[in-house]
């Protein structure tokens, strides 16, 4: 590293850190992990700014440097649940043909997604004080997109009769409310095991009508390219 | 009514009403709806005794007559998004033998009291300063007695497949879990109807391995007792 750069990451002279540095990493990410912890063990609404600053070391006003304030963080929080598994959707569906496959590995990104999420942020978005932050039609939209996406996996799947009268748009609501059980176990103290990843995806299938000998088929066809969707993620 | 009754039931002179009662109901029913709204518009560390005392235009001190405190309030609320459905299944079990329908009348009356319940309070239990109230551990158990009950009907359905790894315990929680969709439904502005219950209620038969013939089935023989096992409940 050259001197330049090193000197770019000390604080400026006079401008000396609060406290020494807490948590590892950039100083963004410092406060992401930082906000995270505190806004799902105290509540949003009842984190400052200056809580979260202090957390990190840092002066409040340099909080303000990388986010232009909580709601900014909590909406960044937020895109994390949900940015990794759309990003894994165009692999999987050029990995495999078979929509029950397919499905069943974008499931598992999602809960993976929601099981490696720090201190449990999936949480967040049903708080009503987070729900009413400038910026959270972009959450919103975002798990619309990916309640689409599992709508149209699900549509070339699903049963009529397990459609029966709600249609595949809401479908795709329900996969997606059926992956995020994992944030209710992760509140309740449990770990997410890949026993339980695999069990939680396929509920996804058995929903969409699919019977016991297709789910264990798909799921088996699906485990040559676990490694594939998202590489080393937990 | 007699004349003394209907005093006790009257403000007493000299401590009248900060403003005319704006709900109707008993006081404490007034409180309840008050803090119901409040709490899943606000969020609840953000409403006080004292706003929710206004809501109701009584003073805050009469409000501490029928609540030792906004925790109290809470967890009352909470509680009815439970014990509906728990005082359903002893009539459900007297009604069918057949579990599957047994198992879609509990889920049934599990989405109609989520569905019913005011303000869409069920949505309370997930924010973490709810979490933290005293009193939050008494609504822990009535849910883990809920999912319990749940998982005592899917063991005696749910196939070897559809259990997987996971056990019936899981499962119960998995089924309470699927249910709780109509929070996040009504969240989204969705009124739920009947065709809405029926379906989130079948896919807990699903989620037990039950193939698209036998939920059929269990749905029909489920109507004949629509109409007794809450009365007149919506």
């Amino acid at each position: 590293m050259s001197s330049a750069a090193s000197a770019n990451q000390r604080p400026r002279p006079g401008r000396p850190r609060l406290t020494p540095p807490l948590l590892a990493g950039p100083p963004r990410e410092q406060v992401l992990e930082a906000a995270a912890r505190l806004f799902t063990s105290k509540g949003y609404a009842a984190t400052s700014t200056r809580e979260i600053a202090e957390a990190v070391g840092i002066r409040q006003a340099s909080l303000y440097y990388h986010f232009t304030g909580k709601g900014e963080i909590v909406t960044e929080l937020l895109s994390r649940t949900i940015r990794p598994t759309m990003d894994s959707v165009a692999r999987i569906e050029s990995l495999t043909e078979d929509p029950e496959t397919a499905l069943y590995l974008v499931a598992l990104s999602d809960v993976r997604t929601l099981a490696s999420a720090p201190h449990n942020i999936g949480w967040l978005y049903l708080a009503p004080d987070v729900a009413q932050v400038e910026g959270f039609d972009e959450f919103t939209a975002a798990r619309d997109a990916l309640a689409a996406t599992y709508a149209r996996l699900a549509s070339r799947i699903a049963t009529v009769d397990a459609l029966g009268s709600i249609g595949p748009a809401r479908l795709g609501e329900k996969l997606v409310h059926t992956v995020e059980e994992v944030i209710g176990l992760r509140n309740a103290g449990h770990r997410i095991n890949m026993d339980d990843a695999a069990w939680i995806a396929s509920s996804c299938l058995r929903l969409c009508g699919v019977d016991n000998a297709r789910v264990e088929l798909a799921v088996r066809d699906a485990e040559e390219f676990l490694d594939e969707i998202d590489g080393g993620r937990p």
